[in-house]
C-alpha cells in the first residue's frame, strides 16, 4: 500500500454522513426519551421532516430499517382477503410481493424488466379492470437499476379511486427528486435515514395523507410495533410507543437543520447535477447505462465493459483506492456497477471516482484516455453552474 | 443556578453509555454493511452476545427497540387459533397482552399485584389444566415495579411441554441475574441495546433455542421484518436480511468488548451490590420499598414518603442536581421512584445519588439525617469489598 488511502463511500445507502451530524450525536449520547428536551427534539425533527418531504400530511419515525415502514405500509392498510397492485421492476419492488405473501395477501403484479421503469399504463389498465385494490405499490426510485418511476402519473390515477392508497417507498427517492406529496396523492410515502438523509441506518420514516387515515382506521391486519395510529397519536406529543433510537433522532435534527439551510430543491438540484455528470462519465468512457429510461438521480447504474466482469472493477476501486461502490444485486451482479450521488456527495467526489474508475479500467486491461471522462464531468458542471 | 450541574441518568433504561462504545460510534460512522469489515464485525458481535447471554444457542440482532422482539416472539412462535399463557405483575407483562389482543391470539392470563412477582406455581397450574399452550410469556424483570421473576422455576416447569416454548423478556434482566439459558429452559430470551448492554437505544436482541426453532419453523401468524428464521440464515454469514443499524452495532461490540473484560458475573454481581445497597440506603431515610419480596438487581422502586408526591422527588432531582430518575408508570405514577442501577453504574455514583436525595427530601419539607443514606450505602459496600 504506497500511502493514506481514505475510505469513501459511493453507494446508495448508506451514504456518507454529515458530520455535524455524527458530532451532534456523540454529544447528545446520554439523552433519555421521556424528557422535555428529547420531546422538543423530536417535535422539531418531526418539524424538518416535514420540510424535508415537504408535505402537510403527518410523518413518522420508526426505529428501524426502512423496510419496517414498508411492512406497516401493507399491515396498517389491509384486511385479510383485499388485494393489492403491485408495480416492479426491480429488487426493492419484488420486495413487496415478498410482504404480501408474508401477510397471506393477493397481489396482481405489473413486471416491467430490469432497467426500465414500472410501466405505469399497465397499472392504470389493472387499476380501471382488476380492482378493488385496497392499496398500490411501487418505488420512487428502484435503487437496484437505478431508474426512477413516474410515480405522479400513477398518483394522478390512483386519486380517483377513494378506497386505494398510493404506497411510495422513497427510500432512495426522498432529497433526489421532486415529489409533491399532496398535489400528487401520494399518501404513504416511506423513507429511511441512511440515504439522502445522511445519517447512519436505523431509522425509517412515513408520511401518511388523511385518505390513508381513513383506511386505515378500517384494516385488520396484525400490527403492534408499526402501528401507524398508535405512533400518530404518541409522536403528535413528541413522544414514541416505544423507545425511540434516540441519537439517531438526534443525528437527523442535526442532519435536516443542515438541509434546511441547503434548501430541500438544492439537494434534489444537486444529486440532478452528479446524475447528469455520471451519465456523461460513464459515455466519455464508452461504458453504457443500465437504465434504459428515466434514469435516477439517486445513483448511476453502469454496464461494465463487454466481457468484463463488474465485481473486478468495485474491488480494484475498493483495494486500491478505498472507494466503496455497489454491484449490482441478484441476477445484476457482476453485469453492473453502481455509482451513488444522492445526499452528502459534491461534485468534486465524482472528480475523484472517476478519475480513479479510469485507472481501475486500465489496470483491468480496458483501453482508456486518462482524464477523458473527469474532463466530462468537469463539463457538466461549468454547463450548469456559474 | 449555582454553577456547574452534569445531567446523570439514573433511570432503568438509557442507562450511561460507555464511553469507549461511543467513541467506536462516531469513529466507524462511514462503514458500509455490506462489506466484509462489517460482517466481521456483525459476527464477532453476535460471537460477543453469546457471552453475554451465556448461552451457545443462535442470537439475532434487529434494528428496533426491545418491544419489536417481543413481537417478533409471537408472530415467529403462534399460529391462529393457538393460545399462550402470560404471567404478568406490571407495565410490561401487560405488552404481551397488548400482543396477543394484536394478533387475534387468545391469552390466558396469570395476573400477580404490582410489587410482588409474577404467581409461579399459578402459571404451573393452569399449565397443568388450561393448556395446550404454544408458548409462556413472562419478564425476568419487571421493570415497571423493579421486581424480578422466578424464572428458573417457571423454565423447569415448562421443559416438561416439549410442544410449549418459554419466552423471557430480559431487557432489563440480562447482565443484572443469573439467567442460565440452557439449564433452565429459557427458548427465546429478549435483551436490548439500552440497558446493561450500555449503548443507545436501537437494538433488540433474541437467543433462540433449538426446540423454539422446532416450533418457528411451523408456525404461521404472518411476519416479515422481524421474521427470525430468516434473520438466522443471513447472520449466520455475520449479514442481516434488511440494512442493520451499523453505528449501534459497532458500539454494541465495543460495549460487549468492555463487559467480556469485565467479566459477566461480575457485572451482574456489580447490579446486585448497588441493589442491595440502594435497599439499604432507602431504608435508612425510613423509606419502604414498592417490591414486596424479590426486588430487581436492575432497578430499585421506592415509596415516596406518606403524603408527598413522587414526581416532586423526581423534579427536584432534575432540576437541582441534573439527576434523571423515573417516576411510577401508570397508577404507580406519584407513588414511587425508580432508581436505576444496571450496566454502568458504580457505586460513587449511588454515593452521589443518595446525598442528593437527602438534599431533595429535605428541601421538600421531610426531616432528614444528613449523611445517614451514604452512610448506609458505604456500608454495604465495605461488606463485600476488601
Amino acid at each position: 500500500m504506497p500511502g493514506i488511502i481514505k475510505e469513501r463511500l459511493f453507494t446508495p445507502g448508506p451514504t456518507p454522513l454529515l458530520m455535524d451530524a455524527q458530532i451532534s450525536t456523540l454529544a447528545a449520547g446520554n439523552v433519555h426519551h421521556r424528557t422535555e428536551a428529547f420531546r422538543k427534539i423530536m417535535s422539531e425533527t418531526l418539524t424538518l421532516l416535514k420540510y424535508y418531504y415537504d408535505t402537510q400530511n403527518d410523518v413518522l419515525i420508526f426505529a428501524s430499517s426502512g423496510t419496517g415502514a414498508m411492512e406497516g405500509s401493507l399491515s396498517n392498510l389491509l384486511s385479510p382477503g383485499e388485494r393489492i397492485l403491485v408495480g416492479t421492476a426491480g429488487k426493492f419492488g419484488e420486495r413487496w410481493l415478498g410482504l404480501a405473501k408474508a401477510y397471506g395477501i393477493e397481489a396482481v403484479i405489473v413486471e416491467s424488466p430490469y432497467g426500465q421503469p414500472v410501466n405505469i399504463e399497465a397499472l392504470k389498465e389493472k387499476l380501471a379492470n382488476e380492482g378493488p385494490f385496497r392499496a398500490v405499490y411501487i418505488q420512487a426510485t428502484e435503487t437496484s437499476t437505478a431508474v426512477m418511476n413516474n410515480v405522479r402519473a400513477l398518483g394522478e390515477a390512483v386519486k380517483a379511486y377513494p378506497e386505494t392508497a398510493l404506497v411510495v417507498d422513497a427510500i432512495t427517492g426522498l432529497g433526489t427528486s421532486d415529489l409533491r406529496v399532496e398535489e400528487w396523492g401520494l399518501d404513504i410515502v416511506i423513507g429511511g435515514s441512511q440515504k439522502a438523509a445522511m445519517i447512519p441506518p436505523g431509522l425509517a420514516f412515513v408520511s401518511v395523507s388523511e385518505k390513508a387515515w381513513g383506511l386505515i382506521a378500517n384494516s385488520k391486519l396484525p400490527r403492534f410495533y408499526f402501528d401507524f395510529a398508535k405512533e400518530r397519536k404518541n409522536q403528535a406529543k413528541g413522544e414514541t410507543a416505544y423507545t425511540p433510537a434516540t441519537t439517531l433522532v438526534i443525528g437527523l435534527h442535526a442532519a435536516l437543520e443542515y438541509i434546511k439551510k441547503l434548501g430541500r430543491e438544492n439537494l434534489i438540484a444537486n444529486a440532478a447535477l452528479l446524475a447528469e455528470a455520471s451519465r456523461a462519465g460513464a459515455a466519455a468512457l464508452g461504458l453504457k447505462l443500465f437504465a434504459q429510461s428515466s434514469p435516477a438521480n439517486a445513483a448511476t447504474a453502469i454496464h461494465a465493459p463487454e466481457g468484463m466482469d463488474s465485481g473486478a472493477i468495485v474491488k480494484e476501486l475498493r483495494t486500491r483506492f478505498g472507494a466503496i461502490i455497489a454491484n449490482g444485486q441478484g441476477s445484476m451482479k457482476g453485469q453492473i456497477f453502481r455509482l451513488a450521488h444522492l445526499g452528502y456527495y459534491d461534485i468534486a467526489d465524482l472528480f475523484a471516482i472517476f478519475a480513479a474508475l479510469e485507472i481501475a479500467l486500465q489496470k483491468l486491461g480496458q483501453k482508456v484516455e486518462l482524464g477523458s471522462s473527469v474532463r466530462a464531468v468537469q463539463e457538466v458542471y461549468l454547463s450548469h453552474v456559474k
